[in-house]
């Protein structure tokens, strides 16, 4: 199995992508890495960490796409000579090739995603799943869309359901993932008009659908897939980061601002270390985009080694477990019956 | 100056709402308190808590409208006798009577401002402005819309924009109110149709508009007024509620896991308690039903005393201000400008 990542993706590239493949490749046999960018520097950290073995392959890149650039997006077009795109490249172009990470912009993934790689067929738009933390268990909830689609139409909604219940059921071993609908409140007949034409739909798609949800429950554990248009979805994602890091930047404040609170803090650090790997949903890979011919994941952008590691593993189990092969069978099915 | 209170709205009612309305007349002179509901409970209370005077009056009404009950919303239309809508009643025939105060169902409230009050002249649409606590100051930052419509067309989120801006300069007297457009990204043509849109528009309405922001910035401080259609900026409210409850139990539970760390929080309690005070939202009033021809305001579910106190002196702040006639005023200039 082989998989390439962009090498100067994120804040902590190359150096931490060297790293996390040099890991990888130790650790899970079979795998091979394809690590894109500038030669010389990937090749000097690979020795750096005394590799070398035959798994890792570098293929050169000279440019880089920043997330200061202007519009990273459009820098896909632009720049086909960056680490990104050469990912891309070598996604597209090898079969073998079965997942790409970056931790570089977000908007250049998914834009490489549309344009170098395309849609499942039968899914109308794929969507970027990330999955939180929730209070009970270690599984995590799955949101999705999270900022691929913007404007959403209800048989968008319908797939990523469908998707994110695969996903889910797979990566998991649940059985019957329960899915839900965010939205304005629980009743039935909430929302706006594509929420209440999506739960009409939703209601008769092939998943366990238990209806509509409201925002305070995201992380609640309620919940395992919640489905959004990609406008609501990133809302909810970018407010859980910032209110959770509000949350801890206050309780850091308050306890500098008292000698007693500092002298108690000292006995707390392990439970404080637990608090923010518990928050810290880095552990639960990186954000899928999910529904695209192959495995596109969008690593955290100041992921360490260990950070990368997840998203490895992540995509390995993935791309093991076909899922992919598993909604293309899904939505098969729904044309025929729909004939 | 005359407010009514739903006796019968919220957790903690009616005991907490007849307490907060005596100490409400006891503390701001002029101020005349009506309170809505069963008539010889509120009396008993009122007995209980010594008050003798003549500044608070009672309106009987001999149901509620519960947030149990089937689509609350609808029970404005069905229950003529519940106290809200006999406070709805108050509020709409008494010239001197200038806010409604009311803990009960958020729903019930805004579909009783709609139909009872109606709206300012030249506002398309009303919204819910809840204040949510941010970083620097305590000014706190105006969320609008947050509920009141799910779907909303590029003027609304104007409208919003300009009542939120002399809403904010008014009570804070900040001179030129910072606002923001709530959206997946701060480059200009971000977002979705909406968004893009009302950019265009927002940025020659007679505001301070500083342009798009992230969800994760909504407590920043950076920022003074943010504008959302109805559906975004209920899923951001919530997430916000839900990720700090989120955190804060989490740090409950890995303290409780501990000896020592249980033994280091002793001398955290006061730090958390400052905490705790900071993230308390209802310090800053309830969400005002901005845009309606009366002042409405839904207090939290939960509110005690204290919380209803603070909504009672923003109430009394916003109708000493008049905001509602600078609102009038700032869009009757639009208007001359358009033709």
């Amino acid at each position: 199995m082989k998989i390439v990542m962009d090498g100067f993706g994120g804040d902590n590239s190359p150096t931490e992508v060297v790293k996390a493949s040099v890991m990888a490749v130790n650790e899970i046999k079979d795998l091979n890495i394809i690590i894109t960018g500038k030669q010389a520097e990937i090749a000097k950290l690979l020795k750096e960490y005394d590799y070398n073995g035959n798994k890792i392959e570098i293929v050169n890149a000279e440019t880089v796409i920043s997330c200061e650039d202007e519009n990273p997006a459009m820098q896909i077009k632009r720049k086909p000579d960056s680490s990104l795109v050469v990912a891309f490249d070598v996604l597209k172009q090898n079969e073998d090739v079965v997942a790409l990470i970056s931790a570089g912009s977000t908007g250049a993934v998914l834009t490489g995603g549309f344009l170098k790689i395309g849609r499942l067929k039968g899914i109308s738009r794929p969507a970027l799943a990330p999955t939180l933390p929730t209070k009970f268990d270690n599984k995590g909830v799955l949101l999705l869309d999270c900022g691929a689609n913007a404007d959403c139409k209800p048989i968008n909604l319908v797939h990523f359901a469908i998707m994110g219940s695969i996903y889910y059921s797979t990566v998991y071993g649940v059985e019957k993932p329960k899915v839900a609908l965010l939205n304005v409140g629980v009743e039935d007949a909430k929302g706006k008009e594509l929420t209440k034409e999506a739960f009409a739909m939703l209601k008769n798609a092939p998943i366990n659908f238990v209806g509509n949800m409201e925002a305070r429950e995201i992380l609640s554990g309620d919940y395992d897939v919640i489905v959004a248009d990609g406008f609501s979805g990133n809302i909810a994602l970018k407010t859980v980061e910032g209110t959770a890091l509000f949350v801890l930047n206050g309780l850091k404040t308050a306890i500098k601002s008292s000698f007693w609170a500092k002298f108690g803090a000292m006995f707390m650090l392990k439970s404080f270390k637990k608090l923010k790997n518990k928050l810290d949903y880095k552990q639960y890979g990186g954000s899928l985009f999910l529904g695209c011919k192959k495995n596109i994941f969008k690593a955290h952008g100041d992921s360490k080694a260990e950070s990368f590691m997840s998203v490895i593993r992540q995509a390995v189990n993935i791309s093991k477990n076909n899922i992919n092969g598993k909604i293309e069978e899904v939505l098969q099915t729904l044309e025929i019956e729909e004939n």
